[in-house]
């Protein structure tokens, strides 16, 4: 992804959750980070063990000697979900960490030693490109059990994380840096602040908890988050691990993730493919996050605290990938958790200045990054499919609200100009297309409302993606406010294009919710499947081709982009142009070539589960082309079989008989014996449970 | 007062109230402000009324043009308790200002104009000596209300204070400039957000609301304040002042004033006295300040939210100062709120990670200025007048946890060589005076608790004092923690001498609770007359009087100080001599010359109240030379007559017969017609009301 203004950051990515495998040094264990996001913020609270004399420096000392890192071999480190292991070897130290919903329990085995300490640092933060931290308070409540919070100002402009660190033994003494010229300190300049003084605040701190240690001694940390306050982070530690039981808590959470995986059994025709697909699942569980404390009181976009009332609070919502195919996916695995997520949009539209649906929610924060007002995708996605309780005016309102923004990212101007003219906003035909798509949600919204007169407000604004199609190029392209379209234009080119992160060529097919009158308009199935054999097949200008940690080189085919979220509908749309056989050959080519078991697994950021979410999907044969729709293109799955266990009490199993790394043609699908016609799957079929097999073969049918 | 670092700021004082009477220009109105304190801070939210060209810098522009300052002059200027006038002539607006507890009420007229303008200048400060912003947050919630917080980082070091500002009438437009260097704003820079973008955050921010308006239109701002959150600050908004009646609050907290001020009614020899006398009551009410919301939520110490159970919680507690006379007064006058700001104390104690009660609570902060621990004193005093519902066992457990706090600025040495070792601490004798009263306090804490031990504990520790006499000097002297008296040692020096604002001659008389001890000491009744006498009378040299605002040249009689508190029981002492004549003469004295009714009318700042305190005291002829006990000193009273109106019911009157400026002399003193014998009036025979009568002559008694 890009910055707003265009250029690109190489930090940005890299570490984005705080690890990248190749490194060979640790530097500490911080508590909240995202997953492969298209730009990086967080890590809050570092916590690190090390033992000999104290270094307060992560990297190195002013006299130029070795920081508090220590090196460290894969060799020993190991990592399931809820639990991570490793020898910190300049120290010594074994780390184990795992955690409840709001509790990071760590675990640090010590040697003997009369020189051990905890060291936690709180002027670390992920993508430190700017000094990020705006205020830091903490109070040494007793010998064992450390408060306070941080308010940074990264990606989520006015952040605040509460916690309460308790040790599982009283450390001997504690001191702290600072780290920041500030040089007012009040009266409290008459105590000796940097030794055993408890109260301390200021901008950019390191503190230190010193312990004697025998030989294989445990030292464990309960380390409790809250949005709220200090006394909200005890009431999560005391209520979520009230015990000093690590391997308890170990065992309870490690429980809890094989309930949520085991709700997909695959067999599949190697242990990769099923390493590959739980990694998948597991990645599109780590985010949204839960948002609220114990008592579901909960920091709100107005900064007031909120308590959620009949639902459970969620943040990190990074929608324009998102919406494609995780939420899509939360509705047949993880129902009522996808409820809760929409009643947390709806929360946070209320607490909007804006009177927004959010584009990227973030720690009670609105981020804005990218486009579109995707919110209206997930709820219109969860209304057809009967996903459950919120209120549907309030939806429709808070849709409503959202699309007529008019200072909003080129808004004003596209319900103006019915297209969004490039001369006033960048990436004009990305976000015409994606707001038509939008506002055909929002049709589909005021439908089942039964507002027939909003339904054919937005249904009209949906065809606004007519007007940024060029007949003549055959594109969809950037037209000026003046109604002419651009003349300097390369369809081929993702930089200025009037496409963000994309071009005209992939991302100029994105009319998910007109997919027939697109195609007609684009001269017809024929030159279609033309246009997307191409797509997949060209030889792609290195020159159109960035190095970056958001689309690697894998994650490209011929000019076609599975790196990147824009073109994840493409090779489900052969289904459109009676060549389902194309479709199955793509989406099992890329699942061959683009998904793997090994650290190198993903061709591109993760961005929040979306990648993960689309393997999940095409594994099991199916895809949201069009969320908000309550149907599926199938694919060609790639398990041998899969059993899906319903929130509803019913199953689904799904067979590919002929199953086969070559058979990857469908010759045809019996949804309980009965042959399904057309290349469409319905998610009633899906929820009501029972069978379906795809006959596989190597020979494509049509 | 000086800084901790022994350095005295100029700045410090001259504009901790935000206002200097010789000022010709005005740059708006803030919403918090202390009241001649030992150091300045506060001054949230300016607000500021401007036509024209808008102009956002206060004093001048970036092009050398006039800032948005208006001049003014005082003949267009009033002001009365909850009422200020001023007419800003740069702008031709008439400004009148009132105010509810937590919501100030503006209302400003102005010409006609397309060009006027409300400034919020969020970048202002008191005491701007240093950049104290943290961070802003403003949220433009609609046409006429904007809300939001700000956090500094001043006296009070992690300080937020959070607003609602409601306007009468729709603004135009609006818009903010940021003053900070900050880089990097996120996806927000996407936004045009200087203009009409409702939502605002960063460190150094100015808004403007941009108005059309008649002649003499009247546009009303309503500003409420919270420590809570926005949305407490909403609450107390529309409780206190659900209209835009102006004047209807001015009158509302006119007669609030009247019914406080009108407790005590007195006639006086002349206007001037009657104007000085209730210029210092409506001094001795602006603080300690209401902190909490209306529904009794309030931040604490530790950042948390609260709820003030069976309470109302203030804050502001100056109490090195307000121990002497300001809390004994309440304890007349307002003992109810008293008894709220002793169990604020105890909350304090609570919340606070040191287990202390307050030094100086200053906005959910311990700001740790002056030295000792008086809230002990204010709460011994109120058990010794049995004041309020608060558990004694509690304020006992809480006073005692203070009194061990060893890191605590000398405490730990106190406790261990019984005194306070001049080479470990600065202000060694002050410290150990007062700590050995503060001890006395606690003791008698204890003894009413009925915990003998500790009251014995406490008892042996309140003789600590006699380990810093001299006997040799005859002075309170620094003694080394070798356990030899300081030979460098000046008993006139204000500086490093062992005293903190004062020398030996007149902070070295500080024992109030053993004072027949003390005189002894020092060598009997004949020399401490002689002693008293040489105070007030002897010519100080000049370059022992620091010409600053804590103290002016006309606070000081002699080598006795007025002007700030460590002498303020000094002139009653001579009642322990049997020479009350000599405390008549100097009270009406220092009263006479030291109090007036202009605008010089105190001879020092007033340090939250107690130098109003003093004089509201000594006018009605009494003063708690040793808060804690039950007892007053008799003086000699200024007015002619005081009914006093107590709580209980109960009507107090003083009568002064004869009394006229010569008539200084205190020939008997009567309570209901019975001869009071010795220097000593009863807390108790105040509270039964009834007629105290002083008998004046113009010739000393004894």
């Amino acid at each position: 992804m890009f910055n707003e203004d265009g250029t690109y950051n190489s930090e940005t990515y890299e570490y984005c959750a705080g690890y990248q495998y190749r490194d060979s040094t640790i530097i500490g264990f911080s508590h909240t980070n995202l997953s492969g996001t298209g730009h990086s913020d967080l890590g809050d609270f570092l916590v690190m063990p090390t033992t000999g004399k104290l270094v307060l420096d992560p990297l190195k000392t002013i006299e130029d000697n070795k920081g508090f890192y220590s090196t460290f071999s894969h060799d020993k480190e190991s990592a399931s979900p809820g639990y991570y292991k490793v020898k910190l070897d300049s120290y010594d130290v074994t780390a184990e960490l795992t955690s409840s919903e709001r509790v990071g329990f760590h675990q640090y085995t010590f040697p003997k030693s009369n020189e051990a300490h905890i060291i936690l640092d709180m002027v670390y933060n992920v993508y430190h490109h700017d000094n990020k931290n705006v205020w830091t308070f903490i109070r040494v409540e007793n010998d064992s059990l450390v408060t306070g919070y941080r308010q940074t100002k990264g990606w989520a402009r006015t952040k605040k994380v509460f916690f309460a660190m308790k040790f599982s033994k009283p450390f001997k003494t504690y001191g702290h840096k600072k780290y920041n010229k500030e040089t007012y300190d009040g009266f409290y300049r008459r105590f000796n602040q940097s030794e055993n003084f408890p109260e301390i605040a200021g901008k950019d701190i390191r503190m230190y908890f010193n312990f004697d240690t025998d030989e294989n001694e445990k030292i464990k940390i309960k380390f409790a988050l809250s949005s709220v306050s200090t006394s909200g982070a005890l009431k999560n530690l005391e209520a979520e691990i009230p015990h000093w039981d690590f391997d308890k808590t170990k065992n309870e959470t490690k429980d809890k993730w094989n309930k949520e995986l085991a709700k997909i059994e695959v067999k599949t025709l190697t242990e990769n493919d099923k390493k590959t697909f739980y990694s998948a699942l597991y990645h599109t569980m780590l985010s949204p996050v839960l948002y609220e404390d114990v008592d579901g009181q909960y920091r709100g976009l107005d900064q007031n605290i909120h308590t959620s009332e009949g639902f459970t609070n969620y943040t990190v919502f990074s929608l324009w990938d998102t919406y494609r195919a995780l939420h899509p996916l939360f509705n047949i695995i993880q129902p009522e958790r996808n409820n809760d997520m929409i009643k947390s949009m709806l929360a946070h539209h209320d607490e909007s200045v804006h009177n927004m649906l959010p584009i990227w929610s973030h720690y009670a924060n609105e981020n804005w990054c990218m486009i579109g007002y995707h919110a209206t995708s997930v709820i219109a996605d969860a209304m057809a499919k009967n996903i459950g309780n919120f209120d549907y005016k309030r939806a429709l309102q808070a849709s409503e609200n959202t699309a007529n923004v008019r200072y909003f990212d080129g808004l004003g101007d596209y319900i103006d100009y019915n297209y969004v003219p490039d001369d006033k906003s960048h990436s004009s035909v990305s976000k015409t297309l994606e707001l038509a798509y939008n506002d055909w949600c929002i049709a589909q919204i005021a439908k089942k409302v039964g507002n027939a007169e909003k339904e054919q407000e937005f249904l009209n604004r949906s065809e606004y993606y007519n007007n940024v199609y060029d007949e003549k190029s055959g594109y969809m392209r950037p037209k000026l406010a003046d109604g002419t379209f651009r003349k300097n234009f390369d369809p081929l080119d993702t930089h200025g294009q009037g496409f963000i992160e994309g071009n005209a060529w992939n991302y100029g097919l994105y009319v998910p919710h007109q997919l027939d009158k697109m195609i007609q308009m684009m001269g017809g199935k024929e030159r279609f499947i033309q246009h997307l054999d191409s797509l997949f097949t060209m030889e792609l200008d290195d020159k159109f081709i960035e190095k970056h940690e958001d689309i690697t080189r894998d994650g490209i085919m011929g000019n076609y982009v599975q790196g990147n979220e824009p073109g994840h509908h493409i090779p489900y749309l052969y289904n459109w142009t009676g060549k389902p056989c194309k479709t199955q050959e793509r989406v099992r080519l890329i699942m061959d070539t683009m998904y793997g078991s090994t650290v190198d697994g993903l061709c591109g950021n993760d961005d929040a589960g979306q990648m993960s979410a689309w393997y999940v999907f095409s594994s099991l044969g199916f895809y949201p082309v069009t969320p908000g729709l309550s149907e599926y293109a199938l694919g060609s799955p790639l398990v041998e079989e899969a059993i899906i266990h319903l929130e509803n009490g019913k199953t689904l199993t799904i067979t590919a008989k002929n199953q086969s790394k070559e058979n990857v043609y469908v010759q045809r699908v019996l949804l309980n014996g009965k042959i399904i016609e057309g290349s469409t799957l319905q998610h009633q079929d899906i929820m009501n449970g029972g069978e379906i097999v795809f006959e596989m073969t190597n020979k494509p049918k049509m």
